[in-house]
């Protein structure tokens, strides 16, 4: 993020978006009901969860995504409305026809976004109540308050946005997330919303996403479970009024570098937040042939159980390390395989390493930072 | 196990065998040697890990097996002899050799396993001085003694033993083995040993301990780690004096049934000692397309942290169980789930069914039986 000026807001950090985050008594008491709405069509991108049992919003989003323009995302939590059958289905049509009379736009151009318990029907009443209201509390100050909305077992409010300049123009990329549980790569628990004023092409927005979280959401693991509602939306409104970036534009790759900051950024806050977590580690991995295997190494690595519990009980096992990297499916070569702590080596050419400096390994230990890397 | 006659004697339930178990010092003030032997040649088949990083005494194994005879197994705790460069290497050849000296056969029919730590060089005076010691304490009763030499984190010692008839004559296979930690399927820090006095074709006899394997040890799981030193060995001594077993034999099938037996007795020991295991779950899928898709669905199922932590709270989550086989990479189709907890049925055509038993399925779930069904 350093490489962009960070600025506030969220999601409405971005010209041409209302927000607004309103009780609508699914959680009594709390905020549960999000209205992210773009002033004129927006341009949108999508990516879903991989997961084979799919919340009935997310098979909505999919579907409306086709259309490429978005007016408006209405989010809930405490209901997934995952596994909920053909009433799902029609639960989820009917919240969005709601929030697109509500709003008078056209109801394909509205998408919606569920998550909280799954197998529970929604609360339809509710639901309905709540959308008038959100409509009536949208602001284009209303970024912070539409995330704490979307929170579930979150303790923080997960907000990010950026400035650049864009064929001479400033331009924002701003989002908001949520998820703690269930939080796995290619998804997770994890709804996020990005938007920016920029305007970009439609099918230049998708390729863009789809870097952006390869290399940020699809990197995190808290649990190991990749759940039925991940959604990610990114809405470009064009309200910067720059000239259409495409792949050829000389800024694409910047803008897509702030899409990515965004994305990573709002990452590696739900890996702060996980459910239960008490340590933020960072697998870095080096030399490997492809970034395919260095992924395969890395992910073996932060979801084995018996690394995990090794970083909980303080206590650097690497040979707990070096078993994960063995058997992820990476071409490992057990001779060159090097391991590292922050800047203690512990493992050289695939032996223990000679006088480590086991004082200050307990420390990096106990902070919960991590680097482990193999040729 | 129920099919066949249960006896005692663990490895040395076989005729043809003889076993110890005695204390070398590796894990001072308990038995950590244990020596295995066949009185003649023994026909051998062989498993070992998948995991890339692979401990040098499985190398040697695996080379040795093309051999296709074993006189003998030596087996030490408290040291892997993993991740231990050329010396290692060197260790576990001379481990095999010192024992071919004090028992005078050849050495390349002398098997060779470790367990233990990760990382560590073999301490190879103790290791010198307690292979005589364990030729001196052979006996045809030595399994059980054995046994106890093998364990490292287990709590309890594994062993399992069968007789039934193979051509009319008695025949007996019985085995031991260790686990309780990195025990995940496609082997585990799992060594296993089964002997059998039957006389047995080479080729066949490797054939069969694949298939009791694949229905055994590659079905259970405790942390999702697959260790380093993963070895199961079968013996087969002929001492039974039946005709040779091959797959035309028409006790074939029956034969290899009671080797299935013994594994499968062994690895439900070793998940019932999983270290900090609170629960035993058997999870059943029935209807699925193929074999491979209802193990991966049960596999998802099993290895989730988030299914694990709510059997561990009581708590009978069902959400995160569907949510397991959607992205286990199987082939579901939601609206054909069906999940029971034991005869409870909590989940129907992927619906929450009505009027669940609540208090029935808090005890099952306090009990920890489980069933999950699809379709």
């Amino acid at each position: 993020m350093k490489r962009f000026k960070s600025v506030k807001g969220g999601v409405t950090a971005a010209r041409g978006f209302l927000a607004a985050g309103v009780e609508a008594g699914i959680k009594p008491g709390r905020p549960d009901l999000a209205l992210l709405v773009a002033e004129k069509p927006a341009a949108v991108a999508g990516l879903f969860t991989s997961n084979r049992i799919q919340a009935a919003p997310v098979r909505l989003c999919r579907d409306r995504l086709r259309g490429g323009r978005a007016t408006a995302v209405i989010v809930n939590a405490g209901c997934a409305n995952a596994c909920t059958g053909k009433q799902g289905a029609k639960d989820a049509e009917l919240m969005g026809r709601l929030t697109a009379q509500a709003l008078g736009v056209d109801p394909k151009t509205v998408f919606v976004c569920s998550t909280g318990t799954i197998g529970v029907k929604m609360p339809m009443d509710k639901i309905a109540a709540g959308i008038p209201k959100a409509v009536r509390a949208l602001s284009g100050k209303g970024g912070p308050r539409a995330v704490r909305a979307i929170m579930t077992t979150d303790t923080v409010a997960k907000e990010a946005a950026v400035e650049l300049r864009v064929g001479g123009r400033p331009v924002r990329v701003g989002g908001m997330a949520k998820g703690a549980g269930m939080i796995e790569p290619n998804m997770a628990t994890m709804l996020a919303f990005v938007t920016t004023d920029a305007r970009v092409a439609p099918t230049a927005l998708q390729q863009c996403l789809r870097e952006a979280v390869a290399e940020s959401f699809n990197r995190i693991t808290v649990d190991g479970d990749q759940s039925t509602n991940d959604t990610i939306l990114l809405l470009a409104s064009g309200a910067a009024g720059n000239a259409a970036l495409s792949l050829r534009h000389r800024d694409w790759g910047r803008f897509c570098e702030a899409v990515k900051a965004v994305c990573y950024e709002l990452a590696m806050k739900i890996v702060e937040d996980g459910e239960g977590a008490t340590k933020f580690v960072t697998i870095t991995v080096r030399g490997a042939r492809t970034d395919a295997e260095a992924h395969l190494a890395a992910r073996a690595i932060a979801r084995s159980f018996l690394v995990k519990t090794s970083w909980y009980g303080g206590d650097p096992n690497w040979g707990r390390v070096i078993d994960a990297v063995g058997y992820s499916g990476a071409d490992v070569r057990e001779e060159r395989v090097d391991i590292r702590y922050d800047a203690i080596r512990v493992v050289r050419n695939g032996q223990k390493a000679e006088n480590v400096a086991l004082r200050e390994l307990e420390k990096v230990i106990a902070n919960g930072a991590s680097r482990s890397t193999w040729i």
